[in-house]
């Protein structure tokens, strides 16, 4: 049966029409032009693969948001990407496999079965960079300041960063000696920063009180500079693995502010983006105009080794749809300038277009009998004869 | 279970690695530019949709093609693209709504199931431009040039076009009175150009002789311009329409060998590519070192009728990946020149790296600890300190 309504789009999926898709491939483009200006290359994974290798290492949370297909030819689960991170990972773990520091960037259209209750797209164009075979903070250093950059070159200038590290709840639940169930109800709670359920929750726990005060007291542990000298005293009893993790996150806040001292950051020792993926550091800029996160990422160390091989990894992405669309508020790109043309038989004429065309100029062609004057489809010029030449003259 | 090669992608199905990625990028960006020369405006048709809206007067075979989803949403079912060309007459017919001629262009990736038996790919990067409300030859022409200025742009110069109409077969088994039945049962014996079993169905055929005979010499209707004349006269009987069909094919045929001189054009009478979908003029673009067609378009009238607006429209799509492997054949872009700068804090080292990147250079910086020399990492230059002043050297 043909659906009525044939115009409509399934719910957070759309069209870009030209006025948006023109500044979505002009932004697109600067982007990728300062990527490898960084030296980041440019690669291109597929749309599908293998379900199992799309959701490698990735947790639950992928696995729900991604569309599964059956291969026809192999009989095999496929998916529609839902992330092109790991992706990415794979290209360097298996394919290009230096032993240096690899620098990658990519963007695509991705799928999310069923989008996020704050974003209104299932369908998010990614963008995104990623620096493997660097375990220090300053390979995290490199690609949060060329996050900024892209932020930058999106025209936001109110930029605020949060930076986090999950290698902090981490450490204190094997401290703890919390069950794995016991770690993925507490990250729930955490995750939805509930303190009542909090205390009701750990009331129950019969673990060491140093460490269940450190845990009760990581929801509190959010907010400006102060928050990191806050956190040595209150985690002082903690594993080394945590003062180092508070020492890097310290690090890099003073290295961004030497280079961006405008740049307002805070800390959330809580938060827990992407927990179950990344491995140390964790960030996201934001802007008071939207809601949520504008671009996000962190270190997520060792997600090549099912692909053969483990290698350290950070790296951020964005939808580069949302940048587009932010973008567009601040320098708006008018349609190309069009010089339209009769249509007649007429070598000159053919040979005027060739060249206007050759110099990067828009022509549009008259067609015979059409609807439409050279205004009405929005052209600024028009050719016209003068003394045997064709000539480029304002439209009157 | 994990499987163990988790390397492996499905058949048909691609990774593109940096030196491939540069290539497409590169061709992406100048298709699209040319394009734009010619007042073809981009758009971004949607990955899926509801299954209905994708297969709208498509036929049988894009169905097959067509991977299919649940929306977990709405519980409807619904398609990844496997073409554009439907979308974007969706979007000049329901979005756009424009009385005069509509110039669109559009570039993605697209997913077959199945794949067709000679191409290698199950998700071709399908780059096309479609112009909509122009029902004459005229705009038939002009996509037509479009379509070989960008092979000429990929560096093709041995461009064999073929050319054909839809409305020949079709208006002769209407006048032939063959029912639906006999009709695509002929197509398919027609399609496979098996000339016995040609004879052996018609045979059983209890219609006209003369449109007999006219349907049993279609197949003969193929080679240089000679076939238009030959097709005249064995053609002298049919419907007016296809006596505008063959003027039309000859009209083209003379405006085309006026621009392009040395362009090989053969006519096929026979060939019904995508006949359930197109109404006219049907053609095709070859070059002997590739064993099928590299472009292909034609007149697909009235397709945007079931989105509330019958409109004649006429254009070509190409698989971009494809012609970017032809085209790094002819033209090949090296990797960028990249400058290494160590890894210091100093604040004007930072500027001179922020300066060359503002100068669209490539500055890698080191990370300490790191494996791999300047060289390894494929730098031709280097940041290095001269009195008090970072310079850009050659690598030793």
């Amino acid at each position: 049966m043909q659906r009525k309504d044939s115009w409509l789009l399934p719910e957070g999926i759309e069209e870009v029409l030209p006025d948006e898709a023109r500044h979505l491939e002009n932004h697109r483009a600067k982007l990728l032009a300062l990527f490898a200006c960084w030296g980041y290359e440019l690669v291109d994974p597929p749309l599908i693969d293998f379900l199992d290798s799309l959701l490698t290492g990735s947790g639950h949370d992928l696995a729900l948001q991604t569309f599964k297909l059956t291969d026809q030819l192999s009989g095999e689960m496929l998916g529609v990407r839902a992330d092109m991170t790991p992706q990415v990972a794979k290209i360097d773990a298996h394919n290009l496999k230096q032993e240096w520091p690899t620098r990658l960037c990519y963007v695509g259209t991705i799928l999310h079965t069923r989008g996020d209750p704050l974003e209104k797209t299932r369908s998010p164009m990614q963008i995104g960079a990623e620096l493997y075979g660097h375990a220090g903070k300053e390979s995290d250093e490199e690609v949060i300041c060329l996050m900024l950059d892209m932020l930058a070159m999106t025209g936001l200038l109110d930029v605020h960063l949060d930076l986090g590290h999950v290698g902090i709840y981490r450490a204190l639940s094997k401290q703890a000696g919390l069950s794995s169930d016991q770690e993925s109800e507490l990250f729930d709670v955490l995750q939805r920063k509930a303190k009542p359920e909090l205390q009701e929750l750990m009331a129950g726990y019969a673990i060491d009180p140093d460490c269940k005060q450190m845990l009760m007291k990581l929801v509190e542990l959010n907010g400006g500079k102060d928050t990191l000298s806050k956190a040595k005293l209150i985690l002082a009893n903690a594993d080394e693995s945590v003062k180092q993790a508070l020492a890097d996150l310290d690090s890099i806040a003073n290295t961004l502010a030497q280079r961006l001292p405008n740049l307002p950051i805070s800390f959330d020792l809580a938060e827990l983006r992407g927990y179950h993926y990344h491995t140390g550091i964790v960030f996201a800029a934001f802007v008071p105009t939207v809601g949520r996160e504008i671009a996000r990422g962190g270190r997520y160390d060792n997600i090549g080794a099912i692909f053969g091989r483990s290698r350290p990894a950070t790296g951020f992405s964005a939808d580069l749809k949302l940048l587009s669309a932010l973008s567009k508020q601040q320098y708006y790109i008018p349609r190309r300038d069009m010089i339209f043309a009769p249509y007649l038989s007429d070598t000159a004429l053919s040979e005027k277009i060739r060249e206007l065309r050759a110099q990067h100029k828009t022509v549009v062609q008259q067609l015979p009998g059409q609807v439409g004057s050279a205004q009405q489809l929005g052209c600024t010029a028009i050719l016209e004869q003068v003394n045997e030449q064709w000539v480029v003259k304002p439209v009157a």
